[in-house]
């Protein structure tokens, strides 16, 4: 399975796409918003202000609500630093970054509305703003040589370059979990740092001395690699196809080949691929929890309350599914779609009923030495 | 109509797309080679080389194999100039613009294999080269200030901001005709002095003293703004609608509230707004007339035989409606468009038994003072 070609949210602004279903996400990156404003706010202070243009780039922007949220954010920090100093407001060269299937088409529509409301906003005397599309791998260069002031990267680094080797002993799993050889372990762990080593390494060759990145991604606060933080759902939606194996509608020799190119780390193993890495200097590593579905989960109900599991589950299903369907489809073809994530639903809502469901989250924010 | 959200071509790679229907722009795009290598020597001499990271951009790309047509001719010249002066080929960041509703999607897929191309051609010690995409209109400011050594624009600056105001007399036409009254030649050529203006106003302040812009449009060799070399496209397709009126498909009203936003200008006006508006001098403009289907007329007929005829009436119609069609399927509904072409075509041949189809182009060539 070649990686690039299948690895992409759900397109378009449907019922089913990631657009519509990336709330979770969403919440992630609103709580990555005090990082982000700290390391804009160091950048001036290192470069003694904003000067020409101030050039951004958003790796895995993917297409939907978030991607321009957040290039509004930092252009809001960058406009009240020069307001408060009384300096002139640079101009802005964004470049949202995904691989090549991404569906940039939809981004650039809603770009129209997003220029008018950074003028409506911010006035003639801000920017202007261009956005632009950089697309191709984060594990390959993307940017000219020290050409960018921040990166910024939400739910994204987490994301593989492919599937670590010899898994084929990840019988009825389709990524770390419970039951797992320990080689698995090993084998995701192997391949994350040697990914991440990568990534670090092409970006400080793009970006200028003292330029800063945010990397928010799942992760976890344990050693343990198959805990519920951020596993259960893998193990949940692995059960399902499990299922469907018993029904018929599956072979199980295509659940055991399938394991997703994907990792969450340990906070230390993320520390320790920056300092060996070496070309970066971590500034802060927060972690913090987040429900898998944050909107509805404390608005509707308590702990003991269980009527709006049914709705958990759906809208569970529809982000799991917005985020991994393309990739699933190349395995096991789009018929069995609607069936998986209807028995993936049930499990949801199965697990919530005794347990919460929660996924683990890493905001790492560095500087370039 | 608002122009923006409609100016594009047909999108996908389908039968009446773009990106099937554009080897006439494609052989246009191939006459402008000799004049932009010229000018890419012409920077390396003013330069001193290429030093760091070559910024070109490509303005109205559109989504087709011209597309990374000419950013693979351009990639080359710079190659073999660093080639002879034994020099370090520079990085490449190429924008690609069109407006925010063209298809990147198209083009985004086509780059793994453009890469691949280019690293096997000129091998790892190229570039490496960075392809991005800049949506908007090149009528607004598109990139940072002094950004930018080559501007190249195919087939597109022709395009205006807007249809001219005070077509409302130019009835039974959608462009400039025979049967136009003067104020229509007068409004047409008003808004494009604005537009051109305009368009040389923002890129100059993009771009870097002695950098340069190569831009391929059609034109008039001739001052008549009716002439047949320009004009007579539009006017059968502006009597297939008649046709339509006549058997009753279309409303005589809607013809005459339509009027392309285009503009096919003599060869002085061009040099007339590049003196007045001051930013650039004005290297070379060369014409040169193309066949309406260059690739079939020489091929497989000369002009005493018909028998290409159809073939060359099923072409045109395509190219045509490649490029227009969005436009009128605003205006005139979706349901009639097979009908109105198939008139078009029959028109085609018609004029094609009597006269030879052939547009007038202009390549313009500018070096910002």
């Amino acid at each position: 399975m070649l990686t690039e070609k299948v690895l992409h949210m759900n397109t378009g602004i449907g019922e089913s796409s990631y657009a519509t279903n990336s709330h979770l996400q969403g919440t992630g990156v609103k709580r990555s918003l005090p990082v982000l404003n700290e390391a804009i706010n160091r950048i001036a202070k290192d470069l003694n202000g904003f000067l020409g243009c101030f050039k951004i780039a958003d790796l895995g922007c993917s297409s939907g609500p978030n991607t321009l949220f957040l290039v509004t954010k930092i252009i809001e920090r960058v406009h009240n630093i020069c307001s408060e100093s009384n300096s002139q407001v640079p101009q802005f060269q964004v470049f949202l970054n995904d691989l090549f299937e991404n569906d940039f088409n939809t981004v650039f529509k809603s770009l129209p509305a997003f220029y008018t409301n950074v003028k409506e906003e911010k006035g003639d005397e801000c920017g202007p703003c261009f956005v632009s599309a950089a697309p191709g791998s984060f594990y390959d260069r993307l940017f000219p040589d020290e050409s960018i002031h921040l990166f910024h990267s939400s739910y994204a680094v987490h994301w593989l370059s492919r599937v670590p080797q010899g898994l084929e002993n990840n019988k009825h799993n389709i990524y770390m979990a419970k039951t797992s050889p320990t080689n698995v372990f090993e084998a995701y762990k192997k391949q994350f740092k040697k990914d991440f080593t990568k990534f670090l390494q092409l970006r400080s060759h793009e970006m200028i001395t003292c330029g800063r990145m945010i990397l928010t991604i799942p992760g976890r606060s344990i050693p343990d690699p198959s805990s519920d933080d951020c596993c259960i759902i893998w193990e949940l939606l692995a059960k399902s196809l499990v299922d469907m194996v018993k029904e018929g509608m599956v072979q199980e020799s295509k659940i055991n080949e399938f394991n997703i190119p994907y990792y969450t780390p340990y906070e230390d193993e993320v520390k320790d691929v920056i300092q060996k890495e070496g070309s970066f200097s971590l500034q802060s590593l927060d972690g913090f929890p987040l429900d898998w579905e944050p909107y509805n989960y404390t608005d509707t109900m308590n702990t003991d309350d269980v009527s709006g599991l049914p709705k958990l589950g759906v809208n569970t299903a529809k982000l799991i599914r917005a985020v991994i369907e393309p990739m699933m489809v190349t395995r096991f073809g789009s018929s069995i779609m609607e069936m998986v994530f209807k028995k993936f639903e049930e499990r949801v809502v199965d697990h919530l009923t005794t347990k919460k469901g929660v996924n683990y989250n890493l905001i790492i924010s560095l500087v370039k030495r």
